[in-house]
């Protein structure tokens, strides 16, 4: 059985959205998905609410209730009875998200089990036959097979095959 | 710069050692070190007090203030100037325990950071050069070295070189 390794925030996970839309909601302002381009969502948020976004990133409960990336989970079940599967997180630099992944993950993914979630801060000593990433940095030391799943801060991104969405994912995979 | 992966418990931090001291205290038994040889130190507590614990081992501050392996400290900074290294922990298994080992771990080695800590629940996607695990489960997958750090539960395995403690790993690693 092949090994896949698929990340979450991004990719299955939608923190960017959950934050676009309270942002609207709070600030009644849009972000600005150009400046995103460097490389992270962060960035399009005003130079003046980049504390409090942060800061909302951080709090206890956020990564607990985030909306799901659009189709994944049936996608991810079929990856799941066809491959070794691993979710891969990088996510020790948020305290308070990491028992909320494991939580999250098992709620909206009944059929996976902790045994098939790594939490990490760097996923160079990763390994697998295949990695779906939406950071190149993730993807630029895995041995297996790479694609850069698309969001506003990668499209600049070169060198990688892309996954648009799960709809994609399901015709190379399954 | 080799990679080298280590466990945390049993190997840097000692939950057999914490539940055995409050296990004498609170029933003033003692365990049977022989039956942890099936593979778990959770098999040397009397069957009645499994429950209890397990119980135990699964509750919020648990993981928080276990005391560490002896003279690990100093020779975890010295590995960390020598080599890259990660703390690879089988922790989604708990789900308390993992806000509870970052902070353990900043809090015993500040020279080490969150990019450096690994939560997982199985280790067979992880690579390096060199691994420490109490676990013969852990490093059979591993492709680098394997060092199979001793611990009561694990004292009839063969198949593996041995570290008795960290001053022996000092001797081999600095």
């Amino acid at each position: 059985m092949e090994r896949m390794i698929i990340d979450m925030d991004e990719v299955i996970a939608d923190p960017m959205g959950d934050m676009i839309q309270w942002y609207r909601k709070e600030y009644g302002k849009d972000v600005d998905y150009d400046k995103m381009k460097v490389g992270s969502w962060l960035a399009g948020f005003p130079s003046e609410h980049q504390a409090i976004v942060s800061e909302r990133l951080h709090s206890v409960g956020f990564f607990r209730n985030l909306p799901l990336i659009e189709g994944c989970v049936p996608v991810i079940e079929g990856i799941n009875d066809k491959y070794e599967l691993f979710i891969v997180s990088a996510a020790t630099e948020f305290p308070n998200s990491l028992k909320e992944k494991l939580d999250w993950l098992l709620e909206h993914f009944p059929f996976l089990n902790w045994r098939q979630l790594v939490l990490c801060g760097d996923k160079r000593m990763i390994v697998g036959d295949h990695m779906i990433d939406d950071h190149a940095r993730n993807l630029i030391h895995f041995p297996g097979q790479k694609y850069l799943f698309n969001t506003p801060h990668n499209v600049d991104v070169t060198g990688y095959k892309r996954i648009s969405n799960w709809e994609e994912a399901a015709e190379i995979f399954l």
